[in-house]
């Protein structure tokens, strides 16, 4: 008897941050995993660990371009496609956002495409940044959200927005089987250290003994997810058959003081909290709605302390 | 002494609607005027009674692929371009949604290229689609809209949200001289009589004797702007230094059933009107503040009654 094809899945963006704990995970559970990354954002020492699998396949590729994956793909088949493929920090994704922008829009379509073509699921990494500055809170997923068109953010907010709407409208003219995740704030080892997002921010600063930076009067929230939820999530909402969107997120809600006071306890830093002003069109508040997503069977599992304690091990492992 | 090169204006899509009456203005004003159109929702019968002009140049092309115009330009130097390159109806931009959004996004960002390359002023045809189904009335240019990103008509209001995007980033990163124009509902001669829009289907069902369809229960209201009007309002935005955006529509306001029972009073119709459901995601109102552009020493001048009188003359002339 011929031994059936092997599944393959590409990770598009699979170096960066979250795409690497994805490889992980996946490698971990025997997949073969190809990697497309164009590593601007990404970085080759976040697979480091994972180089010697000989089931995974890394390829330098911009997906603003269609990718070709024959000779990576050998004779397995394209079974699923994760498009994790964008800079995610304001900090980077503002550094060229037309081509951000670009990036979101072509990279969803030349995904989406690729998937028809040999008839994969298609993951598209959305974010709570959709949602904008929300005028509701929880955020649900039916909510529309509240985004400047023209401001300094646009070219990550609607170059997502604009991803999922082409995901819909493959699925609605094409039959693409698509899954949505928007992407709440979330954290943990192999974050970028000069990404400028505030747990990193907070946890270099704190090791480094320099002062901790808050934007504004600190009284902003956010959700903090650990990463092992996340991407335990993706895969949650991947493998059943609602498009979504689904909020990935944890919605334990922290002020950015809190959590500023929680990493000077936890490293024992003696740095001191400075505050700047708050950057254009940054968001007061966003909490995720994740009853969609746990109706999956799925939620984010590992306490604010737990992962900040693993992210700072591996912060501390670097300096 | 050397003649000065001849200043040639770009028309994207200017053998639609707005487009071909763009054109018919400028080459009055014997501007030089090239259109670039791919003739989707565009037809040459807009452009008949322009053709024998030697100021103007057509060239079918698709503003998704960046556009060859040096045969067109000769020894003339491109001074402004104005991107209407888009199906504009929700019947039309519904029918290839994937294309619409692409077309939009790829358009806006090879335009402004094309811009770049030249030194040319831009304008970018905005919409107030932007506004989704605006939360506040009227609508100002600061407020954030209320669009659905994955529904059926998010192809259109995601696409022009994204190409304003482009527009500013291109603005803040490459010193492109952009102007904005936010365009509410207009009307009048050479609108698609297939394209699905109130004011032509009320008029053509109105001179066909067949019943005016009202969708939902006839209460929406809408502003009404004639393309004459319109016309000057781009100009003026164009011809100025602020970016915008600026809207351009018609602030007053008129129900869908106040507009029906004027359409048959003009017409002398003895038309029924039948009610259908409404739409997806259909704006409930819709209403333009123009301080902005009024600032700028424009203002609709052409009363719905007047407007409605030449529009039904030319529909008239095609029954």
């Amino acid at each position: 008897m011929a031994n059936a094809p092997t599944r393959a899945i590409l990770i598009a963006g699979g170096a960066g941050f979250i795409g690497s704990h994805l490889a992980e995970r996946l490698l971990n559970d025997d997949c073969r995993v190809i990697i497309a990354d164009n590593f601007v954002t990404g970085s080759r020492q976040n697979l480091e660990h994972l180089a010697s699998n000989p089931n995974l396949t890394v390829v330098e590729a911009n997906v603003r371009e269609p990718l070709r994956l024959d000779k990576a793909l050998a004779d397995s088949v394209l079974a699923e496609i994760y498009n994790l493929a964008s800079p995610a920090s304001p900090k980077h994704y503002q550094k060229d956002p037309i081509d951000t922008l670009l990036t979101n829009v072509l990279g969803a379509h030349n995904l989406l495409e690729l998937a028809a073509k040999h008839g994969a699921d298609y993951f598209q990494a959305s974010t709570s940044e959709v949602y904008g500055d929300p005028a509701v809170h929880p955020q649900t997923e039916t909510y529309w959200g509240n985004v400047n068109p023209i401001g300094i953010r646009s070219c990550y907010d609607e170059g997502k927005r604009a991803a999922e709407t082409l995901c819909f409208d493959h699925a609605r003219k094409r039959g693409a089987k698509v899954r949505v995740g928007r992407i709440f704030n979330t954290y943990g080892p192999r974050m970028a250290r000069d990404d400028g997002r505030v747990v990193s921010n907070f946890i270099v600063q704190a090791l480094a003994g320099t002062p901790l930076t808050i934007y504004g009067d600190g009284k902003q929230s956010r959700s903090f997810q650990y990463i092992d939820d996340l991407v335990a999530g993706i895969l949650a909402v991947m493998r059943q058959g609602d498009m979504g969107p689904f909020n990935l997120g944890n919605p334990d809600e922290f002020t950015m003081r809190e959590l500023a006071d929680k990493v000077l306890a936890m490293t024992g830093s003696k740095s001191q909290i400075v505050t700047e002003p708050l950057p254009q069109d940054d968001p007061t508040r966003r909490c995720p709605d994740i009853s969609k997503a746990r109706a999956l069977g799925w939620e984010p599992k590992v306490a604010l302390e737990e992962g900040l304690q693993k992210t700072i091990e591996y912060f501390r492992g670097l300096v």
